[in-house]
């Protein structure tokens, strides 16, 4: 693909690009230090946008903030939307996904593929399970009883989906996910021992939903766990049950949310963020990675913290803490 | 079953009912504001008080300080053990677990099973191991050699037990949990590289135990990691080599506990605590969510902060730290 | 083994022992509380001196520190690397892993393994996957396409390695790890919509590397993920995309790292630490349990805190936040 073709793919202007720049081949998206002649890059930090000078890719996505380079422009208004699309344009699908079901597949007899559902080794599907057209099971796959999944979603090895789950369109799920696992739920006796409540409700995952490895969202005791549409989770991520996410939520590495705690659209928690029982995260509030959530938080603002507080009063009490670590004893 | 069979059945006091009322068919439990006619619900958290006014259940489990309700009161002492009991009574069993051995799994012709096990597709169980009556073993699970494990237990899909592991009865293994695996132990040579400590060691947990999805029990290279009954662990919790927890302890979600530490009878450590290695939690000690427990804790106070400390001296920190970030610079 | 060719076996000086002591019979390692006839006992961390006086070990691994003892005394500058050496001379193998490949094994006809490759029931096998000579594949491993893996390997139940995935020799991964699962990379579109960046970069661990259960370690939309040599990573560790690791690093339990970060050789991360994206930990640079590293920290010293700075500073906080605490407010 020429660096012109790869602009008009992308909706870019390409800027400061002679008539042989702009016929040149492209073969991959790589960083401003490591990438070079055939390489496009990409501006998404401003933090690195000293580092633009001294690039030998052909060319740079960038937006308005960048005011030169030692290369043609690909001008856009989101460059990380941009590089998103050309390393799936410039990347050859190396790992084809074997089609069909593998004769190795234990498929309950009343559960329900849809057409060209790909089912991979030692994948084991319960009854009345129903898993949509074009939805791919990698190996070790536990799908249970009366699951929906939808279309289009990728499952990745040892994904573990229990009972009565429903899943929407385009969901990925990475290696290792469990979702709909019990919920943390006991009634303590007199005696001090603790007697289970069974968590006999579901989960219920919206459409283009991501779920990192590893990660786990539990079953209530009564109604639904939810995940909204469009919401991403990454690796090692705790849903306690009864939690309802909305729409479009990013939830970093670790994070964990107890049981029945409300996390409104838009919201974002970086890494090893703490939430407690039965709070409100309002939509989009940001919170740092490491803090924790004790109390409802209104929306459209970003906190840190131990207890999660406004960033701008948090970074005043950083100030001190520094300090005074630094002052005698 | 009516109202007056569902109290009888739950030992509870039935208040503020006319006949009619007693009569009614009860179908579900239900939370204070979804619940409807046919539905109970329960005051459990004294926080949701406010709320039994507005509600439309059928009637309400609570205690002796719920006042009075819209609705006939189900009296109890422990209206959370009532509560899980009334789950369990009126839920249908929907997904009947598949009885007898699943012509995919490999069971190791030494290995010995007891009257009633069941065993799911593409389970492996090695030589010499051992699984009592009842007990149920999903999908994917592998049971490494010498294990026992007692009766009525269920194991969920891919669960790992390692080598002569030892495992109660009544015990609940949620997806992905591995127990024995390798504990972190390492000596380092004079050139920096790290030499491997075999960890020969085994697990040993008790009756009664409950233990999260993909959550890790690690053995020691010497002795044992012990875990006793009545103990329950949330998701994604790590509990180091050497580790000896106590009985009816909670361990809630993403809990991490060093190698070789004590934590004794009834202790609660909530979600994101962590545990350094060789110190005691007394027993019935709690530790607030995101803690971090330094030295060695006395039983029967509750605990918070990083470093943990008693909870009222952590709040009066916690109004100046609120306080210093509102302060000029 | 008697004491004297236990000490001969470990380079050990022996001390303090007749003729009889050195002739007695060493069947096991084990602590200096538990340890009895036939024991030898260790003194690891000096904490635990006062507790020598007790043994009734036969014999004690120490160094020059240890003044005394009621039985004979290994000297070594090194009793931890003794220690572990004890152990696996003392320690008979009880749990011989099967020889060959299981029947019920899914091996790709274009995969290849090497000599003396062991393969457990239900491991599933990718195409053009290399498997390295005396590697051995437990229960339920997931070799996807490409992957290469080194000679004397140990991958147990569970455990995931995406495609195009490279490990060296002799690596053990634990229970349920998950390698080259895909980073989290999302570009946020104008109406608030997230698009997946593919990642299609690699992940490539070196020689003698361990990684713990239930760990992920993600794999970069753009050129690889790298664990160096000798590194050692407990269970439930998150490694991001993209991120660098040197040589003989250790990251205890629950560590964090998010994506792009660098962290130099010989650093150690205790249980819990995060460390936010983009920034540097330098070579031998140690950040305590709990930590937050929220910027580049040089090398060569201790860390605490959140934000992670010099530990004697955060000392220094840590008595004035137990000082406040009981104040009055």
């Amino acid at each position: 693909m020429t660096l012109a073709e790869l602009a008009e793919h992308l909706g870019c202007r390409l800027e400061g690009a002679t008539e042989s720049d702009a016929a040149q081949t492209i073969t991959r998206v790589n960083g401003l230090d490591d990438a070079g002649p055939g390489d496009v890059t990409f501006l998404t930090n401003p933090k690195f946008t000293s580092r633009v000078a001294g690039t030998k890719a052909a060319a740079v996505l960038a937006d308005d903030s960048l005011t030169g380079a030692p290369c043609p422009i690909l001008r856009t208004a989101t460059p990380s939307v941009a590089c998103a699309a050309a390393i799936g344009l410039l990347t050859p699908v190396v790992v084809p996904v074997a089609q069909g079901i593998h004769p190795l597949a234990s498929i309950d007899p009343t559960a329900v593929l849809g057409m060209g559902v790909s089912v991979g080794p030692f994948v084991a599907v319960g009854p009345d399970a129903v898993v949509g057209a074009h939805t791919t099971l990698h190996p070790h796959v536990a799908i249970g009883p009366q699951v929906r999944i939808g279309e289009h979603c990728v499952l990745h090895a040892h994904v573990s989906v229990r009972d009565r789950v429903v899943i929407g369109d385009r969901v990925i799920l990475q290696d290792g996910a469990v979702v709909g696992g019990e919920g943390f739920g006991f009634a303590t006796r007199a005696d001090g021992t603790h007697q289970k409540i069974p968590q006999v409700g579901i989960v219920v995952i919206g459409d283009d939903v991501e779920i990192g490895a590893n990660s786990t969202v539990d079953r209530p005791a009564i109604g639904e766990t939810r995940i909204g549409s469009g919401t991403k989770i990454d690796n090692l991520v705790h849903v306690g049950h009864g939690v309802k996410i909305g729409k479009n939520v990013r939830l970093a590495a670790l994070v964990g949310i107890a049981g029945s705690s409300i996390i409104e659209d838009d919201v974002v928690l970086a890494g090893q963020v703490g939430v407690i029982n039965h709070v409100r995260v309002g939509p989009g509030a940001q919170v740092a990675s490491k803090s924790a959530v004790m109390n409802d938080l209104a929306g459209g603002q970003t906190y840190a913290g131990i207890p999660a507080i406004p960033i701008g009063q948090w970074r005043r009490w950083a100030v001190r803490y520094r300090k005074r670590g630094k002052g005698p004893l």
